[in-house]
């Protein structure tokens, strides 16, 4: 018999969970995870224990099953094997992940049902996203309202953005209806904050710029730990290049889509969520590592690809630059997240671009997968930092909890 | 009898004109300005000589000239009025300033049927501004076919910029269909280029960022005198806050505009291009002059003016941190056009902000009208410099007749 904390990182297609158990020595340890994939096509559920192995798998056949729709009974009959899994053991709190907590949630919060329904009124915001997070937030609340079951929004770290980072220069209406910059990746960048201040880092209380660069990806500017600004803004489309979306780009392009290319909405949306980014660019992969292999591999027949990575790194360098202008300065560049972690060359190539600014990387340390990965003598440092959101939510879901 | 050169500068709803004529001295100074205001509405004509006297002035009362379809007859009426006028003296050659000639034209043109057609194609791009400048080339190519006719274009300037600089994060097909960053203000950056080369400033071979600053707004990173890149990119809406436009925008926006406020792509177009930027955050004027004076004037009690003015000074430093990370560091700031050149509060606030680059601003100088206006320590020059787009159009005319 022990107590076990759920988390759940729930997208638009797929569903990852996450079971913490409770040792002998009081602390929470990963005991197992899943992976519910193929929502609305052909879904498909694997679960592995802390071993790797796995331990439960299904393959729906019923096609009825295979509806968008059926969303909330898949993630219920996964539920109910994981209860069963259990045993005498107790689930004590459960960490829902949410890319969208408007302007309201600036910290996580216990979900009742008019939390839900809060959540629920910013679908319109992030329509991609907000569905596949509210579905297991619904099912567990009419399933086990007993358990504490705890909001975690991406947005909420940079709401301590001031007013001239969060406003777009559009009539007064839309910044009060909501309409302005909130920031994502928050959770992650959490960590990041959490790790420098456990670390006793210098940079715990200066000026950093962190970059989470993933399938989605973002930099934000923050100082004494908290947020300044940060690339992504309305939504999860904006800034950087990424995996599929275009990042920014002149908003005035979308009304020549739809009056000169005659697309609609839904068509656009599709456009440049899906099928922009390094994927458009490239027209080989969404994938970096897609990328860089194609260029190491074909040198200069690889054309496409090294225009599709010489513009993410170049507007990953300018959006740093425009992120140090607004910090006044920069003491500390962290790179997270799967690319930021794992492109040793990609960090070279930014790192060189910022030599003018005192930056010196180290490349043996860069390539070796050291943190710090800046030379002695350079003016800032430079840190690889592997990032962990679930370790986030688990904290912040047992605050809630009697541990 | 005297040469003279005719410089058009046609927008949506007015018309201007400049006539220099041929001194003694083999000298061509203006002689007479003109501007035909309120087409499509009430035209009204004013005509000025060189001592701003006005010598010619109209009211039309025909409604069938209130459309906007008349705006060829008006034009047709100023230029018989003016070639009266001018009695003994020959027109030589007559420049149209165009804000877009697309990715074909990367130099000024002389203009026949087939030119106009090319930039008839690119109305799609800036539908606001291109019908207005096709005008009077038209009726001009009609009427005076033998008079060089020259097409000056405000994205020249700009065709140096890289790949990486030009291209947005979508399938290539749009790069390819030429939706790309362009860049505007371009003579005004060519006049700055040409002054800091014949005044022989040091700047004329560093790195430059020119912040050309009036009712449109925009900044170029400039590298030997080359573009390296800007902040207006596909029209004139990206980069920074103007006098009624947004700037740059999360895309997705514009699909919330259309998806759940149902909003028309024309009234998007209306909103974004003519009710945001300064008026519309400011709730009181699109005009920089009137936001400062209410500051001035009422203190605290003008947050919606503050906003509206720290808004435009931060993201115009985020701009600039932006461009001076592509140029790999900077020489020199310079300060031009409307708010550029006559705004030293807002000069002095933007280098205050940059203190941290080794910028040290002469507030002396700033307010008392220098050109240069950082102190002699200070790491970066920064200057004020009055622009002259007209002259970079008669110099360019001249190449194309005996002069």
């Amino acid at each position: 018999m022990a107590d076990s904390v759920l988390i759940i990182n729930a997208g638009s297609s797929s569903l990852k969970f996450s079971l913490y158990r409770e040792n002998t020595d009081k602390e929470f340890v990963s005991s197992a995870n899943g992976l519910l994939e193929g929502i609305g096509t052909k879904p498909h559920l694997i679960i592995k224990n802390d071993n790797k192995e796995i331990i439960f798998e299904k393959n729906w056949t019923d096609p009825e099953l295979f509806k968008p729709s059926a969303r909330d009974k898949l993630f219920d009959e996964t539920i109910e094997w994981l209860f069963h899994h259990l045993g005498d053991d107790t689930i004590i709190g459960i960490g829902h992940r949410f890319v969208h907590g408007g302007a309201k949630y600036s910290a996580p919060a216990l979900a009742n049902d008019s939390v839900y329904e809060d959540l629920k009124a910013l679908t319109p915001f992030v329509p991609l996203h907000q569905p596949g997070s509210l579905s297991p937030l619904r099912v567990m609340l009419n399933k086990n309202p007993e358990i504490p079951q705890v909001a975690c929004f991406d947005t909420a770290f940079h709401a301590t953005m001031p007013d001239y980072a969060k406003r777009f220069a559009l009539p007064r209406k839309y910044f009060d209806d909501g309409v302005r910059r909130y920031g994502f990746h928050g959770l992650s960048y959490q960590y990041i904050v959490h790790y420098l201040q456990e670390t006793n880092s210098p940079l715990a209380t200066g000026k950093v710029i962190v970059a989470h660069l993933g399938n989605g990806a973002s930099v934000t500017a923050i100082k004494n730990g908290k947020c300044v600004d940060t690339s992504m803004s309305f939504t999860p489309l904006d800034g950087l290049v990424m995996g599929t979306r275009c990042g920014k780009m002149d908003a005035a392009i979308i009304l020549y889509m739809l009056q000169e290319e005659k697309l609609s909405p839904d068509e656009i949306q599709d456009l440049i969520w899906k099928k922009s980014g390094l994927l458009g660019v490239s027209e080989l992969s969404s994938d970096m590592r897609d990328i860089i292999h194609e260029i190491k591999t074909n040198g200069a027949k690889s054309e496409y690809a090294q225009q599709a990575l010489d513009l993410f790194t170049y507007r990953l360098v300018g959006e740093i630059g425009r992120l140090i202008a607004s910090l006044k300065g920069v003491d500390g560049i962290i790179f997270t997240a799967g690319i930021g972690e794992h492109s040793p060359s990609l960090r070279y190539e930014v790192c060189k671009t910022l030599n003018w600014l005192g930056v010196s990387i180290d490349d043996e340390a860069n390539q070796s997968g050291a943190v710090t990965i800046s030379k002695p003598e350079s003016k800032i440092l430079i840190q690889t930092i592997p990032t962990n959101e679930e370790y986030i939510m688990l904290k912040e879901v047992l605050k809630f909890t009697n541990k």
